[in-house]
């Protein structure tokens, strides 16, 4: 029972859920957690703030370390319980070179994703231009042909190969993300069918996002990239 | 002697440089490599796009294992050649855990200062706002005041503590890069001790982008930061 960690986290966001999986994944059960909501601003609250001064979640501490950068986490946790679980970072050097390549391509995906996502969130309305949003849609849909490229291309059916991971916890949460907000299974096969395979893993499945369960995306924002 | 890898860059870009310092850190000397100019658009080059397809520096192979993100190159050379040079992961629990949460956090600060230096060139001009300027300008502020605090209350002298690690490998390059663009050494005095101390480090010196060797920077962009 992990009684020395403490994860606070929001719903949906990917760094929280790489976590999450990390945590399962490594048989890591049982460590305090708090589900906190960004609409309601509780990622700016005391509680977040004295562990992650810059006031985003996931917030996460194993004893007095706190790790809240996601990648940290996962990284940290696959180094101190290799022991535990699936290894996480495969040993044959071809494996862990994609293993790494694909995780930190991984974050390209996630910004790319996040400024169509949410730009209306993030630039204040007199900044905002069609020819912004045309831009950073034309990134996001070049960046997916990319991975559907890989996934075309690759040993799979994981990420960097045969066996499921830190590339896996990484990217997962982003492209389970692309399809929330209804990317087409038909314009990226490969993509559809690596996000439904993966779906039913227990680490995945039980750290799925809650409100996801509660409320179908209705946007539709990315269902025409 | 590193004969099974292959290096192209770009001088003073911080991923090309993280690369070159692991190298030298792993006593990896010896490789190919090929300096490139950004200003000629040699980063769009066929030798570049044959290995790296986001048209990007760095491009780097260790035999045909690509690994063109700087974070997944560095944590691959750590773990393939762990014994060789100096270790970069600390052991120490507490130690690890800072020294990747640091070499995560480095990434908000590289691209905090990346959006301040480069605004003209990756904002059309019809899209540019004094406004976006002034929130930059700002978001950068607090970023580097975060890592001023860090190096005032850390056990020091490097970011994760007492050994140089992957945090000062990824971090360091950011951190040289405001002073290339003149940030304020007094308004700064840990973050400018960090700075100097790691200067004439033999991996750190080496590696020194050369054409800040030849010209200074005039342009005082972070001066008033």
């Amino acid at each position: 029972m992990a009684k020395d960690m403490t994860l606070l986290w929001g719903s949906g966001s990917p760094p929280c859920w790489r976590i999450q999986i990390t945590l399962e994944e490594k048989k890591l059960q049982g460590y305090n957690q708090k589900l906190l909501s960004f609409m309601k601003g509780e990622h700016k609250s005391k509680q977040v703030m004295d562990m992650n001064p810059r006031g985003q979640l996931p917030a996460f501490k194993h004893k007095d370390y706190v790790l809240n950068e996601s990648y940290a986490a996962c990284l940290y946790l696959e180094n101190q319980f290799g022991g535990q679980g699936d290894k996480l970072v495969p040993e044959c050097p071809a494996e862990q070179a994609m293993m790494y390549q694909r995780m930190f391509e991984g974050l390209a995906l996630n910004q790319k994703m996040a400024d169509v996502i949410y730009y209306e969130w993030k630039v204040p309305e007199g900044e905002r231009h069609d020819s912004a949003v045309k831009r950073n849609r034309e990134a996001l849909t070049a960046e997916i042909k990319l991975w559907e490229g890989y996934l075309s291309k690759g040993p799979g059916p994981f990420l960097a190969g045969k066996t499921f991971s830190l590339a896996d916890v990484a990217v997962y949460p982003s492209i389970a993300y692309l399809y929330r907000f209804q990317l087409s299974e038909d314009r990226y096969p490969k993509l559809a069918a690596y996000y439904n395979s993966l779906k039913e893993r227990p680490s995945i499945k039980t750290s799925w996002p809650p409100t996801w369960l509660e409320t179908p995306d209705e946007t539709g924002k990315l269902k025409d990239i």
